[in-house]
């Protein structure tokens, strides 16, 4: 049996022999091999008896290459690292052809390893992020089971298309040359494999609802859609989402879970992934030396991590935030792009970076803001021109939560839905929810990637997605 | 605040003042509600004084309603409960129409449930199913994250059609009536979304492996697709799967990796949702009761799960258990529909369910099958003709688990890619996995709905899935 290098590195004790498996990283001076096996960011140096290995042995361990040791730990000569292995025996498993091999030990461009995503998480950054992204996952699936929460798995295809959150895909099995045709001449769904035209899901929120008003408080994080042409480093059409979903709460309980939700799963993850996180913050401060002093960021990463953990977010209402930009020297210097001159505007991300980077300095939420820039299902506020809608914005990311109270009054539900032009048969189960035991209840989306992003301190979202969609883009 | 029914019973204090939320089950003598909010299959007894109390609140209490309860703990009069709530004040927060809610307090049909899948989780059973649902899916991630595994979202819309596990559905933004075509007046797939034609994934395996040779030990959770019109209560058009990928693991390892996982997650959820699981084995035992007695199960649902997480399954090699099927009784009076008459056959599920309901009476595992009946990447034996793949077979729910040891070695593989008329050229990257740094590597992968059915004692997949998406169906 072997061991893993996390273990090895953890117990530390000299004298045992270990069997270790991994790449190899480096190989300096014959001698000396970094190797790692993904179990953590750290190397164990194995230092090779050269002089009693076969040549051909020593010409194969080159960077990339798979290997077997086996040695006894000792005490560690180099700066640095406590133990080293001193190989007796090395066995190559798996060439490596320096070559050939794309992943040097060099610097290579962010854009060449998305081109080689299926090497690049045998980098140290990536295999960072991805080690990150996991632990992140699991805080946020133990926060909700200790508090009550219910998993849901709402469905990726729907027949649904009401919910207006931005383009979709469809999904057919259909001849894509020559469709089956209704006597009309349009396209036979009926034909297709579900006997109606579906779509990828932009949301599993209105199916969640059904399960928040039986089982109380449910969550779901699966994939959700865009099909929006946007190419930028903000977007995917592919990504994950969390959306908790909890009966008989508020608007302000809402933000409170919201809350304490974030603070925890960043706390979680910088406590068990603290040396991915140091590396990851000595990267982010090497690329902020390259930005002129006025853009860098006034924070490391983990000082970013630990203020939002450790303070409060502002609370502001639409109202207030506007009354702020307007009167802002931004907005007077006509610095922003989109002026705000009146009540009512939807606000850019200029003006959530103001908010948040400016005024601030901290993490905001935004609520109450106006009924008709947001979407149908959002509770009226009995002033009849706001909606019990909030929206969390971070430094540098932008919008990470999106969420509402929802409304729970049916003749109020009818209304607005009728307003937005949407069928209302379409929504005869969502609707069902306010006919039988309606309740208050609230919710909130959270953009995995965001929050990978955030935790990472990395800048482009393709970068913290195993494999990113993005237009023009579904390689792998 | 208010407390839910969960903590509620688990206190079990009396005097307490409480204020309870949620749905009412029944309400019975104009006096007693049973009251529940999702948190927990148990009901708790609410006594109305009807005799202080508006008659018109009195009519509003319907199955279904949701009110707010105020009023004291004491000590239950009545028999199976230790507590009861003597209330002092009830809120009608949304009403039930009785002639027109569709979950009455009577037994309705699955088929009915299904045609209401957004208000079947409010019933006994469907809540049960779901809870344990979500425990059992948090089991799986416990599992892995203890055991040093990563997790990986592989991607979910693919441009890899090279895998061939089933037949799969177009992820597409072209018009649907009027796509373009290409001169030679083919569908122009590069002006499509992606620049290529996509489909949803049936298996993220091929991007997995990317990850496990460099982090390790990784595992996917996500949904994958068949667009197969198969309408069995054992197949869904979209699925959630678990594929663990292991660096260094051959098949013997790759096994023990796939028994002990199964013994976890079911004992983890065994004791966490024992409220749950006894009431499903109830159901299930009063089900067995309609059947005739030579078809009733010899054991419980909880046995059943205890034979499990108690006893080692069998393994068996394909040859032997080709040797126990053509010599069984079975065989030689032609009770199989298929005739097992020599090697290389491939096994239908009437022989799966004789070698483990009829021969073994336990799960076992199948290992060393033709390589003409698998997949392509599979690990050729030295024998030439066997690979070393492996199917874990439960009673009643037929194939679990689908496994191998990866083919790590790039020649063999090409030649097999070749053999199966796959262009190679479309998996470049993974033919990359064994140029740079190969090494043995094993994974399987695991159907969740098929693990749920199991620790449900449920017999349709449809009912243990949210929103089933099955030909014809994908409503909600």
């Amino acid at each position: 049996m072997y061991i893993n290098i996390k273990n090895l590195l953890k117990e530390g004790k000299t004298t045992q022999e270990v069997t270790l498996k991994g790449w190899v990283r480096t190989f300096r001076s014959n001698r000396f091999i970094a190797l790692n096996d993904g179990s953590t960011i750290e190397n164990v140096q194995v230092v090779v008896d050269f002089e009693n290995t076969d040549e051909e042995i020593l010409k194969r361990i080159t960077t990339g290459a798979a290997i077997e040791v086996k040695g006894t730990v000792v005490e560690s000569q180099g700066k640095g690292q406590s133990i080293e292995v001193q190989a007796t025996e090395v066995h190559i498993l798996g060439d490596s052809n320096p070559e050939e091999y794309p992943i040097q030990p060099k610097k290579h461009s962010f854009e060449f390893l998305r081109e080689n995503a299926h090497l690049r998480v045998r980098t140290n950054v990536f295999g960072a992020i991805m080690r990150v992204r996991s632990v992140l996952a699991f805080a946020i699936h133990d926060y909700f089971q200790q508090n009550g929460f219910f998993y849901v798995n709402t469905p990726i295809i729907t027949g649904s298309d009401a919910e207006g959150a931005g383009e979709m895909f469809r999904v057919t099995t259909l001849d894509a040359k020559n469709p089956p045709l209704t006597e009309e001449g349009n396209v036979d769904f009926k034909k297709d494999f579900f006997g109606r035209e579906t779509n990828l899901t932009v949301s599993g929120q209105l199916e969640g609802e059904t399960f928040a008003m039986a089982l109380g408080k449910i969550y779901t994080f699966g994939p959700t859609f865009r099909a929006e042409n946007s190419n930028t480093s903000r977007h995917l059409a592919e990504f994950w989402m969390i959306e908790p979903e909890v009966a008989f709460l508020d608007l302000d309980g809402n933000m409170d879970l919201a809350e304490d939700f974030i603070k925890y799963v960043l706390k979680y993850t910088l406590e068990r992934c603290r040396e991915d996180i140091e590396f990851l913050n000595n990267r982010f401060l090497e690329e902020e030396k390259t930005k002129p002093q006025n853009e860098r960021s006034s924070m490391s990463l983990i000082e970013k991590l630990e203020f939002v953990i450790n303070n409060n977010f502002k609370r502001v209402s639409y109202t207030e935030a506007i009354d702020i930009l307007k009167n802002s020297n931004h907005n007077k210097k006509k610095k922003f792009q989109y002026l705000i001159e009146e009540w009512g505007a939807d606000l850019q991300s200029e003006h959530e970076r103001y908010l948040v980077e400016k005024h601030f300095q901290s993490p905001v939420i935004l609520f109450d803001y106006p009924a008709k820039i947001k979407a149908f299902y959002m509770r009226l506020n009995e002033d009849g021109k706001t909606v019990r809608a909030m929206d969390i914005l971070f430094p540098g990311i932008g919008e990470i939560v999106g969420g509402s109270q929802r409304e729970e009054r049916y003749d109020v539900l009818v209304e607005k839905i009728k307003a937005m032009g949407i069928d209302e048969k379409e929504l005869w189960w969502y609707l069902d929810l306010r006919k039988f035991g309606t309740a208050v209840h609230s919710g909130f989306g959270l953009g995995f990637e965001r929050l990978v992003l955030f935790a990472t301190g990395m800048t482009n979202i393709r970068d913290v997605i195993p494999f990113p969609r993005t237009p023009q883009n579904a390689e792998f």
